[in-house]
């Protein structure tokens, strides 16, 4: 039987995303490893579904791609224990937070926030949702990405600086986790731009894989 | 008969708020006017509603208050025209958009998004829904706070350096805009931080006050 959670793209309000939390993909952005969680938000609207197009957003002149694991909240809370966090997980996906660089690039320069670069529509191509039995141990699995039959990124999620429990702990204290929900857990190495009429295919370990068109918007 | 938009706490998915939005007030904290909309976005979760507290965040020691207007989105759309724009406005809200000061600039000096120093837990109080045809010009409408019976800001929303239809408008060309949906407008000049056992009294023209007490968390 469906559980409501599985439903999360209709019933979860706020994407949590955390940046950096891979060393090969810190450095091979030029950025300092971090000494904490580093969060930002995508809004809902960003959700997209396989059989709908990622679109370039407008005046954005380098769209990159992202591979990374979702974890879908099932159970809410407040200041969750390192202890307590794997009993808030309710599923996980795949997900590509899809990020308009230049529009990063601009606001990292300027001190500026990142919602425009992280949350415009179609920036959050989602796999259907995956029980939480189908991925016995999360802090072991391997995420690749491909751009049009190219292998770009194949990381594991064993190489995370930040593991999930401690995300999840973290994330709480600031940011109420209710059901739907979903945390991103950042992208390891290989990030790049891909333009109109590529395809971008995404899998994870041995459960899903997913495939989205880019086009102009 | 209340509206369905009127349950915008529940109903809504995001809030996407506008920096620097007045020009005394970019003046006050040394930034730029800026050319364009600065984005950013708080989630669902920070809402509070009167009878709550506004709580500060942990590692936070420099909460600011913002008071805002804020337009409850009544009609979905995404590329909205200005012409177009007041026929997508539901209601409003008088809004806070609280602050951690300290968090946000580190995350300025750093580059680092701004969305822990924008969206924790109680950093949206607002008022009641407020019917559409109660305000008859949200161009011209006095918004006012005080702390502990001290006025704080007063200003206008004629202030604004971009228009509610441009506001509209810009946003929707990169977020789709759904209904419940909050645009919180910018703050005028004047705000200023808030200590453990303040009370933020907060006032939209002659239509609504609010009161919140501020407390550690
Ligand atoms: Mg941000
Ligand atoms: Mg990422
Ligand atoms: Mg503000």
């Amino acid at each position: 039987m469906a559980s409501k959670v599985s439903q999360f793209m209709q019933l979860g309000r706020k994407i949590v995303a955390v940046g950096r939390n891979y060393k090969a993909h810190a450095h091979e952005l030029g950025n300092a490893l971090p000494s904490k969680p580093m969060l930002f938000l995508k809004p809902t609207s960003s959700y997209i579904a396989e059989g709908e197009k990622i679109r370039i957003p407008e005046g954005c002149t380098s769209l990159h791609h992202e591979v990374e694991l979702g974890i879908v909240i099932g159970k809410p809370g407040s200041r969750i224990s390192e202890q307590d966090a794997a009993s808030h997980i309710g599923g996980y996906i795949l997900a590509l937070d899809m990020t308009a660089r230049d529009f990063q690039e601009e606001a990292k320069k300027k001190g500026h926030p990142w919602s425009l670069a992280k949350g415009f529509d179609t920036s959050c191509p989602v796999s259907g949702f995956i029980d939480k039995d189908k991925i016995s141990d999360p802090s072991k699995v391997r995420l690749w990405l491909k751009v049009n039959d190219s292998l770009k990124q194949d990381g594991n999620t064993g190489d995370m600086i930040f593991s999930i429990p401690h995300l999840i702990s973290y994330i709480s204290r600031y940011f109420r986790l209710e059901e739907g929900d979903v945390i991103l857990t950042g992208t390891p190495e290989g990030v790049g731009p891909v333009g109109s009429g590529d395809v971008i295919e995404a899998g994870l370990s041995d459960v899903v894989t997913m495939k989205f068109q880019v086009e102009q918007s």
